[in-house]
């Protein structure tokens, strides 16, 4: 469901090796798949029947319809976690027409901002204000320029039933909706934002997109089963969370995600969210950061190549065509015959494969394999990857669910604004 | 007219250090100031007269004119350097309306391409195809299927009207030009792709854009004067070159670049591959990332301020107010009622002082003073990072201008693809 190969023409770590560091760290596994008491108020995510069940999938539709109904926008005001999962699947699968998908609570910036008040001009929009912690300034600030625009556009009636709020249970969010008549859907107790897709966070936009979330959510349920029923030697989570310490103890500091897709540009980012946010602590932790290649081949691919040994790279490698498109000639001379008849599919499956062999002379290579690009695969990878994740930051004896150096920017700023 | 201020709770560089490292690398500022006959075929970009003087910007002009007046999408084929400027410019200050730019020749993605070719249809259009190099097989067959996509929607002399090739003198692109009819204009022979701002290459794409280009160059040419008129001790690039091979020897390995401005986005990219292609060789470099804040706050936030201390950060800080958004409250309870009658520009510069406040005691701060967001100001952010760059590399004793890192993966894929 999910092969992890390696490429490392120096064997930096050796199968031998490996096999010994996965059963050293079968007991870490072992826990993980009982679910940890110290982590209770944290572990919602790790049974997706918990906020991702029958029930919640109706409700999560119900809604998408009804904004289906009324709307050609929808504006998504979250930030990190309340923001990347939906936006990854999104960006990569929605397609043309349908409701769109905007943006906001992510940004101070005016400039920004008011392009995308610019982007809502003429069109009709319900709006999502995604907030676990509902003192965040950025979302906090975007849901009142947006109420602030949708009062001037409907009546008081209209906007409230336009406006759903994703909060906390017993939050000062769900007082307001109370209070004003929106809509209030649970963002998990016990969920962070950076596992939080398979939740109202990431699904109903999805939903709302158009996306098939039960296929999503299928992938998800089909790999939490997978790392769940099987042990050590053959958990591809742990391999790949085990395979990571051991080349971080090695002296790789970074961990380059990539591929060949830039369908994936926004994947990247949940990608990046989720390790740096998890392990970034303690002073410790491997530095994630992606590239979206071949383009960035032609950017940091020298680096890479050539330049201080820095980073181990993983790859995802998607097995089946995302799309076709034949080069043919037409007779100009343009040095390009080689390609006669050649799909472009099959061109970038070249480009992957020669960058891993170029890469792998310099520096580990891991390679994921995904079947396809497609909501049960996302699924599966996002599963996959907040349980690695998870076992990862044990493994490195951080706690993986925690962001305390998130607050200091925070404290600052609050007193510069005077609050 | 570009101040650099230095946050660094620990005073990791004191200012007695960086003056004695400034002066030990005077000599190397005066070579760059009077040319290197070593990098004579490398540094057509030193004087912007030789390929952004009076008679290349009329010209420029007359191309972009006639293309507005027959187009309403422009199609940049390029990758890399021959995309980067152009794109970082145009996606930061194109206003709505004129003609559409299109990016293509970056990506062998199918998927990614059929798009692309979708985003086309039922438009007039005209292509450029950037390439120094015309082997390089991105641009190459991108070049192939929209002279296909044309082919059907034009005449063979409307469509060889429409295409536009951006060669060096002499080489296969120009010859392709001449038998086909298309128009030529010159890439620069004495310039790399990513020091190519300045030039057909950047600047025409920019000027189909509708972007001010004789005020890009008049920017890049005050930055050009300032930094060839200024010595050792006062001299900001040198100072900036200086600073980072400092942090770089003290154990840094990455340099952030970070900004509040999401107009800013594929500036950072222009950047990264600027710095990693120029400097990731010989087993040395500091491995160049960029974060889009606030929002990256909340992903990479918590590694910088709690993670491995691996990074010092440069932070270009925009002076002059890039737009304006007041906040109201609208009496609803919201907590957000310190925010009142407070503008975003105000409440995003709270968060870039916080955040350089909360950093600075983790990590060094660079921070670069720029007067505004605007055309003028990308010439001289293009010019200083450019001619940084160049000190920089030989301060790290590498070649700026090559990249023979980049060749390994491409004589993999042209082994696969049989050519």
């Amino acid at each position: 469901m999910l092969n992890i190969n390696i490429r490392d023409s120096a064997a930096r770590v050796t199968e031998e090796a490996l096999l010994q560091a996965i059963r050293d760290a079968a007991p870490v596994l072992k826990r993980a798949q009982a679910g940890e008491e110290k982590y209770a108020d944290s572990q919602g995510w790790l049974r997706l029947e918990q906020w991702a069940g029958e029930d919640w999938l109706r409700q999560i539709e119900s809604i998408a319809e009804r904004v289906k109904k009324t709307c050609d926008a929808f504006v998504l005001i979250g930030v990190g976690g309340s923001n990347n999962a939906a936006r990854s699947v999104i960006e990569a699968l929605k397609e043309d027409g349908g409701v769109e998908i905007i943006y906001a609570g992510n940004t101070l910036s005016p400039h920004a901002l008011n392009k995308m008040l610019r982007s809502l001009e003429g069109r009709d929009y319900a709006i999502d204000c995604i907030a676990k912690n509902f003192e965040t300034l950025e979302p906090g600030s975007s849901f009142r320029i947006l109420r602030e625009a949708m009062a001037k556009k409907y009546s008081p009636e209209e906007a409230a039933k336009r406006t759903i709020c994703t909060g906390t249970y017993g939050s000062s969010l769900e007082k307001l909706c109370q209070q004003e008549g929106y809509t209030f859907v649970p963002f998990p107790t016990d969920v962070g934002g950076r596992y939080s897709a398979f939740s109202f966070v990431g699904l109903l936009p999805m939903a709302v997109a158009g996306i098939d979330i039960r296929s999503l959510v299928r992938g998800g349920r089909d790999m939490e089963a997978l790392l769940h029923a099987t042990d050590a030697a053959s958990n591809p989570a742990l391999r790949y969370a085990v395979l990571r310490n051991l080349y971080h103890r090695q002296g790789y500091a970074l961990e380059m995600l990539a591929s060949f897709e830039p369908q994936l540009r926004w994947f990247n980012k949940w990608w990046v969210q989720l390790f740096a946010e998890s392990e970034g602590k303690d002073g410790k932790g491997i530095f994630p950061v992606a590239a979206e290649y071949s383009e960035e081949l032609h950017a940091v691919g020298q680096y890479l190549q050539d330049g201080a040994p820095l980073m181990f790279e993983t790859f995802l490698d998607i097995q089946e065509p995302t799309d076709h498109l034949v080069i043919h000639s037409d007779g100009k001379q343009d040095h390009f015959d080689y390609l006669n008849g050649k799909d472009f599919w099959e061109i970038n499956r070249a480009a992957f494969d020669a960058t891993v062999t170029a890469h792998s002379a310099k520096m580990p290579c891991v390679i994921l394999e995904i079947g396809a690009l497609d909501a049960y695969h996302f699924g599966q990878l996002f599963y996959f990857f907040q349980f690695a994740c998870y076992l990862s930051g044990e493994l490195l004896g951080i706690n993986p669910f925690d962001q305390p150096g998130v607050e200091a920017y925070k404290g600052w700023m609050f007193k510069a604004l005077g609050k």
